[in-house]
């Protein structure tokens, strides 16, 4: 896959797989909707349903300031399997900034979900350093 | 949902997102074919095609001995969404044990893309010490 197929698989896909490491050493990783602009990757605590909003991706996040996502799809046909992965710097975005609001548009311009309900944040970024993939025909 | 739910769905998952940390603290997440087994998850590397055999998930798991390893499935009716998420103990079993003999075993059972086959190995064990999930409806 080259550059531009790279970025069009990650910026189309629906939900991505975040993976953070907190401040002791654990991994965690956890279904996400995002968005894509330029290098850089949203992703945002929206409405859904939690037990608490301090979530443990963001409490890592502002820990450690790593994350990496991925995106992929299951099929049967082993031979059509292929995945995405982008990893770098994140951070938990300052509330309220310009870049929050950027990022929210972003979200909400993605998914019809989020009309009339925009994600309150707080929104997470992760800077993209590293592109890796691979696909069982063609890696 | 109850523990049998909770086993069920990661149970019969067709794939699962692995997530493993490295030994200088970077996070790393890849899908996975795996099966379970007791209080055990396993997922072997095997024929479709590698750069590599010596993989990013099985320097992890050797250098910090944690993985966690998710499922979930997207839909675009949010209501519908769900994930189920195990941590644990991981390691690399020793090749031509019991152990990886009865874990591939297990994958060559749940995956018919296996029969005539089988993964080769290395085998990665997940020892299961901890279930969280989360469901819209149901949290």
């Amino acid at each position: 896959m080259g550059p531009d197929e790279l970025r069009s698989r990650l910026a189309s896909a629906r939900v991505g797989r975040l993976a953070t490491v907190s401040a002791d050493g654990e991994p965690h990783v956890v279904p996400v909707v995002f968005a894509v602009v330029g290098e850089a990757l949203y992703t945002a605590v929206d409405g859904k349903p939690k037990t608490t909003r301090r979530l443990r991706r963001l409490a890592d996040v502002e820990a450690t300031g790593r994350a990496g996502l991925l995106v992929d799809e299951y099929d049967e046909d082993w031979s059509a399997l292929w995945w995405v992965r982008v990893d770098g710097a994140a951070e938990v975005l300052e509330p309220g900034s310009r870049e929050e609001r950027q990022a929210v548009v972003a979200l909400v311009a993605k998914y019809p979900q989020y009309a009339g309900a925009a994600p309150a944040g707080p929104v997470i970024a992760l800077r993209i350093r590293r592109w890796r993939s691979w696909a069982y025909d063609g890696h």
